[in-house]
């Protein structure tokens, strides 16, 4: 396991001297798109964090900031100990299966040479791009179940869930599993990354219940988040990241796809915005930011099951549709109360289910709306069962949510000690 | 229009076997840089809205967010239903005139191989790319005017000037218009994006006046923005975005050219800010962050019209010119009574005049001074009257101004509902 | 000096005639790269600005908003005007030496052809990247000495400390100087620019001494600082510019060592903030985002010397110490009195040291223990007594500190005559 880098420059010598250059040249710059769009799907952590701590409650910001800095942390370990070579057990095809793992931790191999990935990037690019992905389940489910979750009931869940929920259900598909054979079709994770840390959510959700004071008498009460442009530099960030995320699940930087892939996926943000407002402008009778914001984020989760495989148009359509999803969502989960403080289940799951089945309506190409639902159920019996035994055994044991004080004070500055501001000009 | 992405892929596979593999790959490296330089530009949005937001009241927050969020999706969408298509008619050279329109929507064509726009970037990567300019017209206009505009009015003033005046008025350079054929230079925008904008945001203060009692008795009052760490965050993204700015413009990864234009822009960023910083110390007697800040900005917009055909020491003077104008101009216009919230007309029209005479000044090559002077003038005299006649048709039928309640309260709470920051710590 | 951009774009045609396509696509390429992770080493000024501005109290955010603003724009022109010549004096190899001068602004002489460092990038992106680095040296000593230091003393400092100072310093290893030939090894920058950096912060708190009330009755009392969103942010921004940092360090975009390099960074910043965290946790008893937040940079300033030269398990044991060492150094600095408002001496200068010094232990190849220590102690016995001096000379002439009452009230409204945060609602 342990990687010689000497060695390993040596051997990039060698490559070079075998292969033409203009094959060289091209798998640098693959390699160099694909270890950028993984620094764009890193910066998506910031992302989520300035989501959920602009909408949750300034006394409880240091307390979600703090899962979402530990969250991309978890990520990465764990799925250099165990989760990449549970996703990517590298079956032959065909032979993949519901199961496989490949051992811990990492073995390049010769996958820093050009053979690997077909020319599209090599071995390190390929754990910590994926790597990079895994954090995001958990991210999402975070933003559900904030200012009232147990820090630790967290931390465990997302060893569990991203170590190794969210690796095992991805290679069904991405590992070439049964899925996969089937025909099942999510280009860069509507259903694999975002439905699944969706599922986590609404167990999460259901299980923890919701916040103190949320639903008095039959009505919603508001509760007003910390910060309003902390929120819109998270979607932006998001909306950035989203460039890579789907960017780079080209697995090359083929310049006809990656770029049509941009394009579908900034113009699906676009009508999820554009449709959020309208449904809300309808809905509340106001200009609700929010709602734009979640639209922008709604159209990029359903576009992102088919960006390489729907026109221009169904684009447009698939986005339009998610931004007026996500709105009547958010309304049908209050109205069970379900208390999802950012909308992660209705941004991540609900449109994270419609854009896989939009692949079924509008994908051009061998797509089939049935083994599409097939898929989008599959994950859902598999997903939601897991993280609801995961939460409910966690409240069983240590307890998933903290006290009524606690939570009343605020987690800030009972658990960490500090405010999320201090804004204040004489001493 | 439709299209499809399976046929694009065997298209690509065709090429592939057509070129040498250099020759592909040299493609495929010129599409990463313009589709990250695209990323960039995108961003370019998020720092608008920090330094709108920034300097902003904290009651107008969540307005100006909106405006600021909602612009980029009509930028985008405007740009993608005639924009594109206004802005490259695609006539060929010394035929374009004064006005083309190769008709509504997208058609790729063969626009994802190696010959489109000479093997710089496919068709996709050209619309995304011109598609993020098209909206930074209208979000300069945004700052200008913040903080009593309607934002419906503001909408409909973004529709057409995104949509059709800024895609027009570009033909005219960047479309192989008449201003191309007599020799106008103009590299990634000094006037062709910012003094565009620049127009209709001095048009936008002169319709709409002034903010409620921000020139009381000859005085003019500060009004202090929200938060100087969101302008700051906003301006150091805009800096980053113009590496794709400016970067990009140079229409490939060309190595010389777009390392060379790098330098120039930062370069010409640093005296801008630093001349910002002299000028305002001598002016105002304090260290004027917002200043400097301003003056990066008007370095930057300044550089914007020469970053590839000027020395490196004339990007410092460009520069330092520029920050040194942003703040006579900030002055002038408040003695004048015209309340710019941002300062969006010294930079974005101020500094692009500057900046686009100066390469009659100092451009090495065939650049006349006349002629920029004469493309300078072109532009002024059709933007700002059309905007102007905008702004006044908008105020003659729904309306361009809050009312003085919701001005004197605060447009968030009126207008969206919610507040900007909500900083609270027991309930 | 003038540079006819015109004529460079002929010889880059000539270039391309003369070399094989694939040469120049792989130029293009590695170009690309390396101006992107400028890019990325660019906004980590506004991720130190936003560490700095969120740990530090809110009545002096403009204040040190302005330090970290002004600071990227001293260190690019110092750069222009004599650094990169001083730090590449380009001597021949054995015979750099412990000085040297190439003359000062910026010559291109062939540096844009495909010759210039081995195809892995032009002369300008060379200054470019390396003008990046040079600024963040000043910077960390910004984020020890705030809320207290003079703005004027500090512009002092910063243009010799950067222009002069830091190159030649760098010189020695990077410039081809003495410790190069000795066999010294320092990748990014663990001690070239971060120990550096931190020696200057170290002399800096010695001279100017603790905030008022910081150390009271032999109790170190707490400064709350005004923004932990903001702070996460920076955080979240330095670990992404670190992506250009370290994997622009590789000087090329060799597609096995700059994603390599990318691992080895990310999972030491990983185990940096986990081990943080516990250490925190043990330490103080409560989960201190703070020091996850510090963790992080620690790990990433520890494998900056060696990212490239160690397995993966030895970049997360480099980590996971950092992370250790991070929040005991700060415990320690503490007890001398010695106030550091954000912990900069403790990440970039303990844990720069650390990170130098594991290479010797853990670099695989030709690394000694002792010659790592020797460069690290040439560098401690040389920037520390002229930091040193320098501040002890500003304190003698135009002083380093500001009235009590200035002090005590805030920075902002004194020196800047604004505030760094106005929420109000109504007028």
């Amino acid at each position: 396991m342990t990687i010689l880098t000497n060695v390993m420059s040596e051997m990039s010598t060698e490559v070079v001297a075998e292969a033409t250059e203009g094959a060289v040249a091209l798998f640098t710059a693959n390699n160099i798109w694909m270890m950028l769009a993984t620094a764009l799907v890193f910066i998506m952590h910031l992302g989520f964090a300035g989501v959920e701590a602009g909408f949750g409650q300034s006394k409880n910001t240091v307390n979600i900031l703090f899962k979402n800095t530990i969250t991309p942390i978890i990520g990465l370990l764990t799925y250099y100990i165990c989760g990449f070579n549970l996703m990517y057990p590298g079956f032959a095809e065909g032979d993949a299966g519901i199961f496989g793992f490949a051992g811990p931790f990492l073995d390049a191999g010769d996958g820093a040479s050009i053979d690997y990935a077909g020319g599209g990037y090599t071995y390190w690019t390929d754990f910590l791009f994926q790597g990079m992905f895994a954090a995001t389940a958990a991210t999402i489910v975070s933003g559900a179940i904030a200012e009232r979750v147990k820090v630790s009931a967290y931390m465990i869940f997302t060893v569990i869930y991203v170590g190794l929920v969210y690796p095992w259900l991805g290679s069904w598909k991405w590992g070439a599993g049964w899925l996969d054979m089937m025909g099942f079709y999510d280009f860069a994770g509507s259903t694999l990354v975002h439905s699944v840390g969706g599922w986590g959510a609404l167990a999460g959700i259901i299980i923890i219940g919701p916040r103190l004071g949320k639903y008095v008498d039959g009505k919603v009460i508001d509760k007003p988040g910390a910060s309003v442009p902390l929120a819109v530099i998270g979607v932006f960030l998001l909306w950035l990241g989203w460039f890579g995320f789907n960017g780079g699940s080209v697995l090359s930087a083929d310049p006809d796809l990656t770029s049509y892939v941009l394009v579908t996926t900034c113009l699906a943000a676009c009508t999820g915005g554009l449709f959020g407002f309208f449904t809300a402008k309808i809905v509340f009778k106001r200009m609700d930011l929010g709602m734009v914001l979640n639209g922008i984020l709604a159209g990029l989760v359903g576009i992102t099951a088919g960006a390489d495989v729907v026109s221009v148009p169904s684009a447009l359509i698939i986005g339009a549709v998610a931004g007026v999803l996500v709105v009547l969502s958010a309304i049908t989960l209050d109205k069970f109360k379900l208390d999802d403080v950012v909308g992660a289940v209705s941004v991540h799951l609900t449109c994270g289910i419609w854009g896989t089945l939009a692949v079924g309506i509008f994908g051009i190409g061998e797509f089939s709306f049935m083994t599409q639902l097939i898929g989008v159920l599959a994950y859902g019996a598999v997903a939601f069962p897991i993280a609801f035994i995961l939460f409910y055994i966690l409240k069983l044991t240590i307890g998933v949510r903290v006290s009524e004080q606690h939570e009343t004070e605020g987690l800030d500055s009972h658990e960490h000690g500090i405010r999320g501001y201090t804004i204040i000009y004489d001493e």
